[in-house]
């Protein structure tokens, strides 16, 4: 797929059919997150790979408005070790992870993580230790319905010249 | 160019050619932030491209490992309305925006603006007004002199099968 094309065409695909993901698509994915912008080179990112039926559905249950991970082939856990620029690295990775799923054609959805009360839960239920953060959780599959595209803000809104 | 290239080989640049960026690649650019992920589509972010020396060398002197914003002919400044996932919403915008200068052949490096002392400063020096925070400043331009690639964890270290 071409570079822009993969930019522009992104959306949150939340339903999934059974097809599975393969090891090399998902090292292909975990390929993306790791090459992400980090600050001062720190790469404080670890990704979990759960596609265990019983891990996924536990971690559906757990989140909030993460219930299709437990109908999603693939989830990839993004954890960080905590620090200055944690959420800055973790989310620039999670954003590459997306888009490498689409170029790869699968359809993708991040759940979030940092800030919501059940983040040390899903944390422990990896066993991620102490001092790592969770950032998010990415549903990953083919998808089964086609995304709608939500509205988007115009690049006239948001595009400022010199100044505010 | 191709899209899994891209996420590939984007690197950090901080030395650029006088070449000026032109407006349609500035849109390309902005558009790309504009279509990151973002929770509950809420989009809270505002680029500001900024092209004028003395603005970018103000913008330089006031941050701490920026000072090449000066020199490169294009800064877009990534400011959020704050709330809850500002910082995961304007990072993804941030990531777009890296990509979509590699795919456009042109370089570029993200300086960190939230948690920053002068975070403020370069919000009130752009006029973004209250309850918006700063998140990135990014420099684009041309590479002067081909970027190093700094070394990397491999996937077999940060990929987790499972559980951590």
């Amino acid at each position: 797929m071409e570079a822009l094309e993969m930019l522009r065409t992104r959306r949150s695909v939340r339903k999934f059919t059974n097809q599975e993901v393969t090891g090399e698509q998902i090292e292909t994915l975990v390929d993306a997150g790791r090459l992400a912008s980090t600050a001062r080179n720190q790469q404080p990112w670890e990704f979990v790979v759960v596609t265990d039926p019983t891990m996924r559905a536990k971690i559906a249950s757990i989140t909030e408005h993460g219930k299709f991970i437990a109908d999603a082939p693939l989830c990839i856990v993004v954890v960080c070790r905590d620090g200055k620029y944690f959420l800055e690295d973790g989310s620039a990775a999670t954003q590459n992870i997306l888009l490498a799923a689409r170029a790869l054609g699968l359809g993708s959805c991040w759940v979030a993580g940092d800030k919501k009360p059940y983040a040390d839960n899903i944390r422990r239920l990896l066993g991620a230790p102490d001092g790592y953060k969770l950032v998010s959780m990415i549903a990953v599959g083919y998808e089964a319905v086609k995304p709608t595209m939500p509205s988007k803000r115009s690049i006239e809104e948001v595009l400022h010249r010199e100044r505010f």
